[in-house]
């Protein structure tokens, strides 16, 4: 499909947005960052926190870190680090004093500023499922990912008031040349989605494609756009101890024009991490900082997030595994890491299973209470996931969006709010010991909000939901995404804007797009 | 099957107890009782405890509690509470006097001593299932409970080292009569299983007979059972406001002879109590302290537990829900003011779900992080709950057992240990940036123990799993009992005690067992 017959195709939908809420799939909760009220879960001591510290610094300053990058290189050793190589080590004083600019907090504002986002401080913000190969539903099974999938899943992004981020391509579209991808998928991003939006860092002319298309969508010049942050990067160190050419190229550029970027280092303990968590964890935040610190000595103040992947591999398979008490511990350690450094922190929703049945919730509740009690910032894959990342479920995006929206109202302060009328003496009194509390005026005045109200849970007793099929949740879920891509509408945009994007793209594309090998 | 055919079908058994661990339906963790390290998630400011605190007095002193039982209110008015008809105020200074002389914690001993719990402080017990009337696999669908599958949940629960307590009847046995159930059940449960029992408070002759038969299952005079706790028993409140005469008659007659009690109000929010999750917190408080102050007072020092059944219901069809964000705050909250009133605390896993489902994992999951982070001690219906209760399901069981023992590894402290060893530094340094970590030494110490293994969770690829049918996780639970109960064999017994309970059963039988309206 090109850029034009796209066009067409959407004028109805773009011109018909005044009927947007006129139906609804589903009854979802407003849109809104949630505000994490818990404090923390802290396994370490501050002793332990201390030698974690100590000993990632020794990483740094000892053993060192490979940056396979020239122009890295170049600006550390103006920095003082000492270079031997791709070898690269750092005195703690210097990381210490570079990390020490990164902000604790930070927004980015996307082109529609109703959904700008604070990264940092005690503000969650989640970001759908990102790069799987494969796509997944109940009806067609597992597939390469395409296209129209790719698609699918931007409108289940927009259509969640609980998911925040567009981030990766929630499933790479193979049906569309590397050369040429980049372009249509950021332009359906801009276009399906008005939230922030995430690039890759895969060469410099996709880096500059995309921060250009993010700019025209926001209808400002390069000057307005560059004064805050209106997009991200995120970037995985190749571990153990590696920065990779690419990464570096595209988190440098991001980093030079004041957009954020989060470092993911991918620390699998067993593989390329020591078996211990503790061990993991030091070599995950030495991976960290050291970009970190790079990226602050470029542009000081810039936004960066302390990215976590530290979790084990099933030592019988050597399979990668998720949300296990060992991941849910990596978690929190870094959690405790991030802040004691002052630094926002990613985290993910991640499981392993294979279909989108009791395991994978499970491993999936476990990410997310790892996600809330270790005080994570910006929460990856939080709707989609399956098999370690390599599916994205559409049945599974439905399900964890119910998940997600019980965390948004698990963070309500009102839930515990302790005002004369929420301990309810006198509606105790009035009802005594032979009543019932629905037909008081205390329950009529609160029950339209009293509590959270599922979208996909069922409730009813088994009587009932026998009698309505006994659907079991992933096909209710099947139900639900059919429903919401069938009303979906896309977000408005100034036509003209959207002719500019258009156009930028075409361009684009006559001159080849971005380099490839193949 | 009459005793006499059980005696000779499980000859065998027992005499083959030699044989124990020479099969595995599968491989898991030793007995052992977690011990949570965890700080609780604390949602009340110290002023929000002292006003839940308060409201909880104002209930028991201005609006008083029903006890619809003569000797609790006779007790009650000697220890100098206001008793009009049968409602009872009491005094705060009194109730905080009587609640002072609970212990903070206690051990509970089942005829196999290396089965004795300490219920209180950090540590936490898993019990089975408990009471639902009905009972579900995927084979034979839901069906009313029976006998033989209350022995089937009696082996499961004995096979899982996470089970640390033979609860209620896992399922009600409607096809035994009422009059002898607790006979039969009561043998069935000393037998088949050696850990902690409960038994219900439901009538003086059955408190009496299940007392007699514990104490014979332990082989023990009168005065050496007596001596320590040996069982217990759980009572509910008829919220709002009202103890029951059978709760409290068995209550009692537990106290007296020194076996502890857990109070376990059912508060509803928005039906039994208010729709506020504070206000019901504090209804439930108050009923359960109402209930502890008297047993402290019949006997001081006996161990009770406050129970927290604090929901709400689907303002939508008034159906009970669970593992809800309210569901999760009201229990840390209750947590909270257990802690403040220095006694112990049961919570449950909950859920509503119908099936052994996606919706089912995240509400249990929900349900026993909220357990966690609430430093719940004893969690009632940890394995096997479906339907809010209504339903004892084979293969729930099987898979909630696979968290449990995910939060048993979680709560090991080694994994956030921070010795040289665990921090890994050396192995770092050998490994490199270009090395994998598998084959180290480091590695190859620890590996056999670094990670959580699981017995259901499939971590194979898609490709594998694919292969290998591509079995979802209820269907693995379904293959994964029917093994475990093929290799079930009995705890080991004197044959002397056998038949001293077989004799006591097959007496109380004649005499009728317990007298009945029907």
């Amino acid at each position: 499909m090109t850029v034009q017959e796209r066009k067409r195709t959407r004028g109805g939908g773009r011109a018909g947005n005044a009927r947007r809420g006129s139906t609804h799939a589903i009854q979802q909760m407003p849109w809104s960052q949630p505000v994490n009220i818990d404090r923390p879960t802290e396994p370490l001591s501050q002793d332990g926190v201390q030698a974690i510290h100590e000993t990632a610094m020794r990483i740094l300053e000892e053993i060192g870190i490979e940056f396979l990058n020239d122009e890295a290189r170049r600006y550390l050793k103006d920095a003082g680090c000492t270079i031997e190589g791709e070898n690269v080590r750092m005195d703690r004083d210097w990381v210490m004093e570079m990390v020490g600019k990164a902000p604790t907090e930070f927004t980015i504002t996307p082109r529609n500023p109703k959904h700008r986002l604070t990264i940092g401080g005690r503000n969650m913000a989640f970001v759908n499922v990102s790069s799987p190969p494969n796509v997944m539903d109940l009806d067609r099974g597992r597939r390469i990912g395409d296209f129209e999938s790719f698609k699918d899943f931007m409108k289940l992004t927009q259509y969640f008031n609980c998911i925040h981020v567009a981030g990766g391509y929630p499933v790479e579209p193979v049906d569309i040349h590397a050369s040429i991808r980049h372009l249509d998928c950021l332009y359906e991003k801009l276009t399906l989605t008005d939230k922030v939006v995430h690039a890759y860092s895969l060469g410099p002319e996709r880096v500059d494609d995309v921060i250009e298309m993010a700019r025209i969508a926001t209808g400002l010049s390069d000057e307005d756009f560059e004064s805050e942050a209106r997009l991200y990067t995120n970037i995985n160190s190749s571990s153990p101890l590696k920065h990779d050419w690419p990464m570096l190229d595209g988190a440098m550029r991001f980093a030079k024009r004041g957009q954020p970027v989060i470092v993911t280092p991918f620390t699998l303990a067993g593989a390329m991490a020591p078996v211990t968590m503790p061990g993991a964890v030091a070599q995950s935040v030495a991976e960290a900082l050291a970009a970190i610190a790079l990226f602050q000595f470029i542009r000081p103040g810039v936004g960066c997030v302390m990215g976590s992947f530290t979790s084990n591999v099933d030592m019988k398979s050597g399979a990668p595994a998720f949300g296990t008490p060992e991941y849910v511990r990596a978690t929190q350690m870094t959690g405790q890491m991030a802040r004691f450094y002052g630094l926002p922190m990613r985290a993910s929703n991640a499981c392993a299973a294979n279909a989108p049945d009791g395991q994978a919730m499970w491993e999936s509740s476990n990410s997310l209470w790892a996600a809330v009690n270790s005080g994570v910032n910006v929460v990856y894959h939080a709707a989609g996931w399956l098999e370690g990342g390599l599916i994205a479920s559409y049945e599974k995006f439905v399900m964890d969006c119910e998940l997600l929206q019980q965390f948004q109202r698990y963070m309500a302060p009102e839930i515990t709010a302790t005002t004369a009328g929420d301990l309810a003496y006198d509606a105790i009194k009035e009802v005594g010991p032979t009543g019932h509390f629905f037909g008081t005026q205390h329950t009529q005045d609160r029950y339209e909000t009293a509590f959270y109200s599922p979208f996909l849970s069922d409730w009813r007793n088994y009587e009932a939901w026998q009698e309505d099929g006994a659907v079991w949740t992933a096909e209710r879920a099947n139900r639900t995404w059919k429903a919401i891509l069938a009303e979906y509408q896309p977000p408005a945009i100034d036509p003209a804007i959207d002719e500019e994007l258009q156009a930028f793209v075409a361009r684009r594309k006559e001159e080849g797009g971005a380099p490839t090998d193949f």
